[in-house]
């Protein structure tokens, strides 16, 4: 606020305002204020009549901002200001009370919280949501081979089951990170004041209590100087943003005419401008595209921590535009991923086809030989042998004569060729966790528990 | 390794050997061997002999790494084949078998799970250092009034012990951040091999438990492809050293002659190379300056693994180099700073003075107008004009005369001069989490506890 | 554009349309198409009349977009297709003929190059106001003593002038930056096409001359492809905005009341919600805090490219979010510190008392044991025992007794005092761009002939 | 140093001391000694003799220091004291001299202008080297036919030739951000003294030309407060590892079994501990990781400058690792680049094969209905139809009968077919920059000047 009216240059008017930008905090900023003047109230020094008409007051201003229809002055330097402005309008001198034992400072590192753990909680429901696409479309394609890639390089074949499930464990490691995010920022800053307490002692639990926290911040200073709740977020949203990225990074690759693995619903894509034919994978891109620019939010807020000395500082200003970026790049990249996954269409006979690459089975021919007792790393220089041999003769494996074989080694009999018949090369890896259909099954079970229980984080009541 | 002997260009080899760096996870592979051969045996792939020749050469080989008298030789591309290596010297060719169903993929993924575990563990020990110092640091300084800042003006003055709390909660945080990311860690890539399973049924459970996991991870395609526990690590580092540069600064700028808050110890300082007088705080300032270093990594890692396809890619080698260089910049900067934070001493009298500045009690005048029935907003102004009055005649607020208060409002009577009287802003902070001497003895009460669940956190039994 | 009308999902839309922000470019976008369909008219694409109505439409459009009654349709996907729509209503038919040999993956790379020529030179200019204003404040505080700082603590005194100087120096490498920027996005994409060039021979040269550029890119899939002018900018505008950072931090710390430098114009401070004595330099804190921003635009616009197979993909759109912030991030923070500096007041005598602080004189004292024979290392050692004895006896070095300098050295006579009169360390600085008068002199002289150059580089014509 | 002898808490120690990266510096630092004994000479604080010992002197150190037999020890904090050290042991006292008028802070500011103008000079070989041998590649592969993409779809023809050359134009930019870096460094530091300057006019011209610097810095606070030389090459090796992460990427791509376009040579490719068969990427995929690890030195060197007060802190120590880090990291990408491609095989066929898909001949098709008089909007809706046709018909454009053809417009007659004409997409594309064959060999002489400047600029005098 300026030290005098109408005293700021045009250029710190630009510089210094945040109501362009922290207007969308006030669905928790009305909140805190409720929760705030019943405080008062308890503590005395509102009246009956004056909690009454405040409270009725930010009813008025809460219907406004809700429809829209709300008024933001020039002067209205942030959403704090505007609404007590706004609240003193309709209710009369009696708005100036609101303030009482109150700073801009807890007030917003407490409507920061609100909203972290609301989109925190949001995250979690998005990310069931994915969850569940995920676990739909693995169960619909639990017997379709596909090349699992090391280095993308064929290396052994998998389920594409097993590959898409990959992605639920993860989105399920990201869950629980949002899941600590919102218990972080579980403690309410209100009542730390600018920076050493109020002169009154309201009750705090009770504030905290009302506004879903799970209790007040144990020192004034740390709550008015920390964004520790924004860092939570974008670090949180910075792994899940990752992990959408490499999904969307695959889903590119398998699209292209050369992989041809699946094919995008119209939906989902764009034409070109120039070229008819063309039919572009504009959403896995941006899917792609979206981890860096969360990933940089979270640099760009712990920078603006860096160095910072306590308590609050102008610099803090800067926590918001980062986070509000973050969160609607990735809400919107998770319910994109959704969508898009909802439509894609795998492509069975190229997938099989890919697959069946007979030297995917190198592994299950040397592990042949060590179960006939030669030590693996002998086994692996033999096979390697034979796969030279079979790249020289241009041939696959399963063509190599008995003697070529013989001149390996003596152990290649026919079992040798019962491991490369079809699908044994998948149906051998019978591992925990492996793309053995047994597994593979039991695996879809898990991860539907998992979506379950991520369902449960996200209607969890605070603790 | 080269697929064939000697082949590899020495460029390439520059570029792809990791052996200068992964060599510090040596213990962890061991261990992650050692509960391999004990699998292999169970699973008959290794009979009682191989097992004991096994496990004693790997004595053998663990002894010499310990002892620093391992000979890496210049084909040594990781420590895994280093050790294999080694192994089959010692152990004849019975150490060819110890690669039988693993894959370097899974191997390091689990080399970095534990290695992830043990440093979060060493984290939370760190931390819980750090807090007992600065809770110790408190307790002796109770009752030092100091200034509280905001915008770096002097605001409302605190009790020094406060402001040191202050970063109690931020560590705090940061060991529950420690914590997850343990737990986030816990479940075994071993057993994945390559990326698809493993052709035997290895009893992953039991490995796991013997290696203090919580258990096998679900899907082996997600198992060599995430590097989740370095983000997670890397995150909590980030955060946790964006604290301490915090305190870093303030360490910097109360040791300035300005605020001359407080010396530090001689063994933490140094002098200048030209300017004798010189007594610099290289410590604090380079404890400012690792939190960069440290977001960095994060940034670094989150953008290797940005738009990878599954499943392991070579991209994934850069996790070690950027995890070291944070786990050693942050542990040496947790233990600097408790070793800093030891021999610190505080200047009494400068801190005395500075928050005697009577212009700090200016939000307690208005307070006082506020119970005296004047809405809060009206009242700061009415204070306002106090401190420009009182500023233009270069005066306290103390010194204002009845006459100048009346011009400004008829409730300022002897209340006033008792609002003004040394401490009694201080204690007037009474609100719970506040300033008051009764607050920070409660709070410090709660700061032990909390220092002592996170020793329990770092003493806790893997789950 | 939709493969088909209407059939994108409303998350693809919400992800993939870019008109929100690209609308921004509207000049650019005019500007490269007046270009090309002179250069289709040149070619025989487009005859007299077309080019014609084309022009005149194209006037219109402008016109609607500059007045802000241009009407955004909920199915412009980009300023390209509204432009295009909108072209096609006035004109008819023959707006069709627009996009004609031109894709809008050349057109969106021109105008970014384009407008990041603009912004280049814009940078230029308020580098050049923000320099004149440092030269102008320099010189007004010429022969104003402050103390040098090294590691924060005292170490050599200065005068004010000089250190004000440092950021000329600072920015006038910036506006190199800013030059290099321009020169390096010197070369017009357009005539690129989707990737391959055009199946017609348009007149690239005389295109790349009416849009100001140096000529055409060399290679059309180049020319799709890159985005080095956006990171040539952020780079640029990251390093200007970190010596912005050190400015601020330097306005905020000598603010505080423990330094006294400075006291910053009311219409750039602002006061507290609740603190009425307060006034906050919440420009200076907001012109520190901007720095890690502009870094982060950088970080991301890299991690988009990252790994990003030629030529364009859809990734590409995240530049120029990332762009136009730090654009208006940079730029409002050259203004507002121009605006500040201009009503800045320094304290002299809190920086002439500073100064003044005896201990300064350290590195004086050894240098005149130098010259008279002593090496220098063992001049430290004895000058660092002054030091001591000094304190120990809580009195300034010119306080000690001849018996004690004695004691030191033998060598510590008259001119011992003489080297401690006040200023003669300040004077004695008289190599090339120290400290002494004469030295600030002339780098005033020199200061003022670099303002004029960057001056000349922002105006200079595109060569 | 420290202030008194062994009082140094052993973890400041390891917190402070540098000598473990920064002994990289030696033959810089050597140098700088160099000058500066000369100049201390010409001001006549050396005499002759003591000239001639400390000369003598520092070639012994810098002859054992290049034999690798310059013994460290425990106290030598960093290179500058070290090299101090063994001088004095080795000259007697007159070792002490050497540091005046000379602070380190200068001494290592001048270290890293001169280390940081060799590592540019170094990039521009090797940037050279590199586009070299594309453009030796590209004239190899003037006439091979491949598909040019368009978000990683196949969009319109290209020849190989083309697609190399596009990196030779980004490392052409990168030469040019190389030889900006070179000469942002180009002005000395040293002689800054502490941070005020000296007390002798020491001939800072002189000593700048000796080495090799353009001039003195114009402000002694400025000198030691500065990295620009650091943040200039990061962003310079920042961007340029970006290019090649594309690079690597594209590599990683052509080499899967899907695209099949090229086969690295096995001495740029490694094996499997566990696949006989695999032949993997793994330097394309190190090119590929490099840039965030290359980035993110550039986010933690300005992260470090962020908001620090002026003049020298200890913070700017942090400057040396990343720097070296990036500097070995880029230097070992550019030369792995070039050995990588110096044995890549292209598979002429693969390429030729999936450049023949027709669909890629769309825009042409609709640039010969635009020549009929078409509007190309009108067109382009045209060939959709086509195309759609049939892709349902399951057949190829050539394929469809003339009712067909003529079902969509009546202007596809004959030259339809001749457009469809093997290679005519490809030379259709007659545009400057465009991908027509007598365009790319235009090309690929204006590619060999480029690639003669940059090594003009690598081997040009400093002016």
């Amino acid at each position: 606020m300026p030290r005098l009216p109408g005293e700021q240059d045009p250029l710190f008017h630009r510089l210094n305002a945040s109501i362009q930008f922290d207007r969308r905090l006030w669905p928790q900023d009305i909140a805190g204020s409720r929760a705030h003047i019943r405080a008062l109230h308890a503590a005395e020094v509102l009246d009956d009549d004056e909690l009454r008409v405040l409270d009725e007051g930010l009813d008025v201003v809460a219907g406004e901002l809700e429809r829209g229809e709300f008024e933001f002055l020039v002067d209205d330097e942030d959403i704090h200001m505007a609404v007590e402005r706004r609240l003193t309008e309709i209710a009369g001198p009696v708005g100036g009370k609101l303030h009482t034992g109150r700073s801009r400072n807890d007030q917003v590192a407490t409507d920061i919280a609100l909203y972290v753990r609301e989109r925190a909680e949001r995250g979690i429901e998005l990310i069931a949501d994915l969850m569940e696409r995920l676990v739909e479309l693995a169960d619909r394609h639990r017997d379709w081979p596909m090349p699992g890639y090391t280095h993308l390089q064929r290396a052994q074949p998998v389920y594409l089951a097993h590959h898409l499930l990959a992605y639920v464990w993860m989105l399920r490691r990201d869950a629980a990170r949002f899941a600590a995010t919102r218990e972080s920022a579980g403690a309410m800053p209100l009542g730390a004041g600018a920076l050493a307490g109020l002169n009154w002692d309201l009750d705090r639990e009770g504030e905290a209590r009302e506004l879903g926290f799970e209790g007040p911040m144990q020192n004034s200073i740390d709550a008015v100087s920390s964004r520790d709740p924004v860092l939570d977020y974008l670090a949180a949203a910075a792994i899940c943003a990752t992990h959408l990225s490499r999904l969307g990074a695959e889903l590119v690759l398998w699209s292209t005419q050369e992989f041809g693995f699946c094919e995008l619903a119209d939906d989902f894509t764009s034409g070109s401008s120039i070229m008819p034919q063309k039919k572009n994978p504009d959403a896995a891109e941006l899917l792609r595209a979206k981890a860096p620019r969360i990933v940089s939010s979270f640099t760009r807020m712990a920078g603006v921590l860096h160095a910072l000395p306590l308590a609050y500082s102008k610099d803090l200003q800067e926590d918001k535009e980062a986070l509000f970026d973050a969160v609607d790049s990735l809400e919107l990249a998770l319910e994109a991923a959704e969508g898009m996954l909802s439509g894609v269409r795998f492509q069975r006979e190229r997938l099989e086809t890919a697959a069946s690459d007979e030297f995917q089975a190198a592994t299950d021919i040397a592990d042949l030989l060590v179960r006939r007792g030669i030590p693996f790393r002998e086994a692996h220089g033999v096979v390697g042998g034979l796969v030279r041999t079979a790249l020289d003769r241009g041939v696959g494996l399963a063509d190599l004569s008995p003697e070529e074989l013989a001149a390996h080694s003596e152990l290649l009999d026919d079992e040798y060729h019962q491991v490369l018949r079809e699908r044994s090369w998948l149906e051998s890896k019978v591992s925990a966790g492996g793309t053995a259909s047994g597994r593979v099954a039991e695996q879809l079970e898990r991860a539907r528990e998992a979506t379950a229980a991520v369902r449960g984080l996200a209607g969890a009541p605070v603790e």
